[in-house]
């Protein structure tokens, strides 16, 4: 019933598993990770690191763990790591970076999410006994609180040379860089190239209960795997979670073609209010209310009154998320309500 | 085939789920547990909190985030913790407790495991300017490096009334908390009713893929949240791994009496080689083979040819755990190698 | 000689003592700082605590503890706070915050150093299960890395308000705001109201050997004796140190309007060059060499040998400092050397 | 008069600059230490390295701050770190190794401060991705809370070794290692020659107001200055204590038998009311109650009341401790006040 299930446009994280990725679950050969003995989740790591290029992956419970391990590994203790300053590192982890990694942010705002190299390359610290020294950057494709921005290849490649040029690492937060390689159709394996690490989501998009990986070298991975034992991420058959990944990885990447689609046609609906912010070329869509009639958590209040569940990002801001869950006749219905209270 | 499926007495951790169990798995309601919306772990949630007579509890991937979490809880960022040197907090858990946390800890060998009272009051630093102030104490209930071995009730009350008299909070690793109920008939409200915070294991003796809990009062159980948040441990469709959890409480508890009965065989049958280190009144037998013709690597080796796999814990001492996923036929296969290889 | 001392514009900080302080040292009563029976520390203290209307101070052996007593006294571990991308406490002080205080940091460029009350209120995260919560925003007064800028009044007023809505604290660097409160003849007290907490520096400007104080409530400071403690910070016959604060809190605050009025001939005699970078308003100038010559390097390579030395903050800034050690010959032979060197 | 300045036996930190040591405080030639620049601070520290046999070393602010710096050189985040549980670094330093270090410690109850080495060897535990790994071990020369206890040459050599077998590293908190080398007669370069780092400090008995030592090699102290900007100990002018140092080490050492020889005095007057633990061969005397007719606090109070003061270690325990600023009739004073106190 339409009463009983709303249209939940709050985030891809809320998708639940589809019957194949079910039958994937229970027929998964399991082991004890903790031992490396887990076959589904050997067979997955190996799989996501092949797809990017790399040596090595490592299985972690959440992207944000998968994140955090990453950083911990191309940021030492007491470096300093620069990002924007809206990125889900700074935003939705908790300040685990500092306080988990003893490590320091120096960040700014990016518009878009895309780090202007120029502003990059003048923020680096150089190493010494007297500045804290700059040893990584990390961006995120796309970009979460930037509406699902895609950074175009060609910043990321000049943020590899200026990295280079400086010695430091660069990590990639791709929770969702599979809707990067589909809406702009570069191979994973050409933004594999460009980063020490990067980390990965199988429960964004692709669909899976929950699930990341952590993408690198065989050096970094290693250490990685300590890494996430001290976090409380080293779980015993992971393969129940790392199976589901598998089948995700195979039959839910291209699928997000989907999700943009429906997306788009979101923002084309709501366009003629004027509160359509950036570009729509992946799966979100951000209104900005500063001229609508009323602000994001009233906007929040009167779709859940009509079945649609959004995101408040500030007060004047909400965001709206397609997902693997939601079919076009959600999508009317989403925009029904929508339009309806932005009609006022 | 025989040859194929080794005799695993690693540990309790390498089970794999029962039929019954993936049913359960399966037919799972699933929901975002980040937005608190999973209904399986919600109940599973609400189901340990009862049994250990607290407000409420909170899912962890792992036991070793469980610990970190409650002892974060406990004892604040530069406080000092009371525990003994084997502890699993401090030699399994990567450092975390340091690490992540900022607690310093403080330690003494304790016979079976077991926490001397006297020597916990002896060992508490008063709060105040001049020196590191204690403010928690740390038991583990079945202590784990001790080979299993069940804190008396007694002795836990005594701890307490100390924790009490200096102010301290008490935290109980409860991984085997299931195994002491079961084996000294302790209900488990008795002991919950003796601690600030709780971690306890599913994945163990419980035989679920993953998952521990943090026992506690609602307000830190709360702030425990945003703690798992920040260590990576926020998973989406948790009742996957919740729904597993529901049925091990509802039918794995009372059966741990048969993997003691096995654990107790295993030893009847070594005693005669003067191997069997403490008593054995759980699913653990630690083997001291200071008298025996070889040591514990060799051991390992001999066994692990004969299709039984054990755990090494030092030079001379290895362990071996009954379980979930062995049957008396694997025990008898257990007892001949062992008993060939201990005869030289 | 002349070829053998030369003109220091490094920084305010090698400053020697004068006769009259060496004098106040040798006759300084002393005692154990640690068990708080330093005469001379304590009178310090209770000084500089009525200078800024707070009710204690605490001494600290240089500004970076000072400000890092402070940062972990209004930002508890894991929360963020709010400062500009070059503010001493990201740059100089080694990723002290995060490495030390588990601190998360998020900054932005701010313009003279003079943080923009509307993009801070825009930057503030709410407190809440789902994001990192900001609990404190810094400013630094005058601003070192601008060229020691003079953030106005009526901006910090609006700092405070916008502190207060959102129910943060605000802490002042404060190392050099002497130089402010003479520049702009705001008093002391006017600035010790808006803050919980500043750090002021006697090793500046005020020509100690070494020595700062964290100034706030007496709740904090009785803390941030205990946070002193643990960064190894508690020195002992500290009476040594204090003694000479008192002599410069008393005899070398009005005197920077000198040090003040040498920066401005000297910005006087550079600005036919076009190097002259921002206003000169207090002890520093800071010469952008964008269209000079010569290089940074090239410049600090080349005054070195004219007996002049400056200080390199990057590739094409420079930055000269006035101070208690030098006299109008000193500027004047300054003057003549970097003229000659722009001259090319 | 007797009234107005007690016998301070609390601790010889107590102590006020000799006229000679103020002497050379006045003549000292100072300069920016942040900038390698002080030559009284270098002198000091090449001095205070040759004494020890060790390349470098380097000026700290406090005997805690020089072990801090020394136990992060030694330790890295998240390592395992094996003392004795009475340790100054894990009870006096407030945490800091744990809260600042990330180091994990592991400690146990060792006689007389003096580690067992087959106890230390048994408690190291291998690297590896399961459990922590150790990596350091401490001890403290002479042992404070043992009363300073001097841990004899033989065993040190003996833990050398075992920390070579696991390729550990070992630090000597030696705030009073000069104690022990006149106690003993062992050279300071022997000590030396045991550790990767020791911590030596010149305001304890060597009667400086404040100011301690890290000792080791060029590259491990080029890192160590690094941590001590980032700690807050990186001081301008800190010649005005290296210049006291300077003094103390060319006229301070020797002299420590005087304190020992009155400390023996003080042992052999109480002797006879059976309150005298352990050895006294050093400068403290730790006096046993539990068979005396008042406990530590009373014992405190009155011997306040008769103008001599002491340190409380524990209900039971009290510690009188010689220095510089007693001479034999303050002995002979306390004597008489101590005896009267415990006849009753």
């Amino acid at each position: 019933m339409a009463e009983t299930k709303p249209v939940d446009l709050r985030s891809d994280t809320v998708t639940k598993p589809t019957p194949g990725m079910w039958q994937a679950i229970t027929e998964a050969e399991l082991g004890d990770d903790v031992y490396g003995e887990d076959p589904s989740v050997n067979a997955l790591e190996a799989e996501v690191a092949a797809l990017f290029g790399h040596e090595a992956a490592l299985f972690a419970p959440t992207g944000s763990m998968a994140n955090q391990i990453a950083l911990q590994l191309v940021a030492p203790r007491a470096s300093e790591l620069l990002c924007d300053a809206d990125a889900h590192i700074v935003t939705y982890e908790m300040g685990a970076a500092a306080a988990l990694g003893g490590i320091s942010t120096r960040t700014w705002p990016a518009a878009g999410g895309s780090l202007d190299p120029d502003v990059v390359a003048a923020m680096i610290r150089p190493r010494g006994p007297y500045v804290v020294a700059t040893e990584a950057i990390a961006v995120e494709q796309t970009h979460n609180r930037a509406g699902g921005e895609v950074i175009p290849l060609a910043t990321l490649e000049r943020l590899r040379q200026i990295a280079d040029e400086a010695g430091l690492a660069l990590h990639c937060d791709g929770a969702r860089i599979w809707n990067a390689h589909v809406a702009d159709g570069v191979p994973l394996s050409s933004y594999g190239a460009l980063f020490e690490t990067l980390s990965v989501c199988l429960s964004k998009g692709l669909g899976t209960p929950a699930g990341s990986l952590v993408v690198g070298s065989a050096e970094r991975i290693a250490e990685g795997r300590v890494i996430r034992k001290r976090l409380g991420g080293g779980m015993r058959q992971a393969g129940v979670l790392g199976a589901a990944g598998r089948y995700a990885i195979a039959n839910h990447i291209e699928r997000l073609a989907d999700d943009h689609a429906r997306a788009a046609r979101l923002a084309d609906a709501l366009a003629p209010f004027g509160v359509v912010s950036g570009s729509v070329r992946t799966n979100m869509v951000v209104l900005d209310l500063t001229n609508a009639p009323l602000d994001a958590p009233a906007l929040d209040a009167a779709a859940r009154d009509g079945g649609v569940l959004v995101s408040v990002l500030s007060a004047r801001r909400v965001r709206l998320v397609t997902h693997l869950d939601l079919d076009d006749a959600s999508i009317d219905r989403a925009i029904d309500v929508l339009v309806r209270i932005l009609k006022g």
